[in-house]
């Protein structure tokens, strides 16, 4: 298969690259490194992005900012940083790609977990992920020639802990390539409109 | 309890008027009807209904816009309906209802099922009503002085179902004074962070 990866130079991008690459060819996309380059929150770099790519059969996306604070000192355009970049930036790869992707192809996006265990200053974070289920949920039932969609929603990884460990007390942290065969499930597998959760689940 | 009720005029709200005027001084606000008005897409409309309503015990917000159609052929403009309504309007509801509330106080927002049980043309209010959830769950862990927070995701209501029924197929419908109910389990008992499902479960 044909992959776009979206995000390819972060810790999760390369662990899902190398994870992919075995099996695949795999296009490596980032902000200002790749292959490619795109910035997630405008359309018409993700439109030229896929014309310099041709078609494919996957898109994965392991990127998207959001700003982190408390909820009573976020600005709107705090808000709208997640809302433009993480949300409507991979719902746009979708929107952009459904003109390129070849039937049976699949996309795969990525929230995580703060949705459903919530952290310190991560309200603008919860919310995003949040809207990425809906939506992988919702449109997964729209999509047309056997398309299918999924979401990964990965913990912390090892690689990471030290930027983020202080957020999450308590939390076991994962490899990113544990992470990563999340994302091999979705494009490698038969399933839709599902969410893979990985070294958590919300039943905790 | 003084009840700030913003959508005090539709099918919902007028159920959860019902139900809550029995027990305190609901004040009722809608977009061009009830004692008040606001836009909730507006954060200086919603200021100003804070500075005529006063301090307050809790609001109750069952409003909020969202534009239903096919997710290809959905436009950014579109999708901005809900993020700017449903989503960012109870949002800033909160944010800025958080200098008039008093000690003990509580919000409570209105979701829908379709993010977990998707109908066609969903993909935004899917996308809105996820985002709703992480919201709540997030930002009730950060709320001080014993204030809380929760959302009511009912299902269809029966004085609704000419409007939306044909969209829920083999759903069945419940009358609004039983989604009320939600409302009244969210200002008067002690929980926050939670999502009270109506009519439906997550587990169908």
């Amino acid at each position: 298969m044909k992959i776009i990866l979206i995000g390819a130079s972060g810790t999760l991008g390369k662990a899902v690259g190398r994870e992919l690459n075995a099996r695949h060819e795999v296009v490596h996309v980032g902000h200002s490194s790749g292959e490619f380059q795109v910035d997630i929150t405008d359309r018409k770099s993700i439109e030229r992005l896929y014309e310099k790519t041709g078609d494919f059969d996957a898109v994965v996306s392991t990127t998207g900012n959001i700003h982190f604070g408390p909820f009573d000192q976020l600005t709107p355009e705090q808000f709208e940083v997640g809302l433009r970049s993480k949300l409507m930036g991979q719902v746009n790869l979708v929107t952009s790609g459904l003109k390129r992707i070849r039937s049976g192809g699949s996309f795969t996006l990525t929230s995580g977990q703060i949705n459903d265990d919530p952290i310190r200053l991560g309200v603008s974070g919860a919310m995003v992920n949040g809207a990425l289920e809906g939506f992988v949920r919702s449109v997964a039932i729209e999509l047309p020639c056997g398309l299918r969609i999924n979401l990964v929603s990965p913990t912390v990884t090892e690689e990471s802990w030290g930027a983020f460990g202080p957020f999450f007390p308590g939390q076991k942290p994962i490899p990113a390539a544990e992470a990563a065969l999340g994302y091999a499930k979705s494009v490698e597998g038969p399933q839709t409109g599902r969410v893979y959760r990985i070294g958590w689940s919300r039943d905790q």
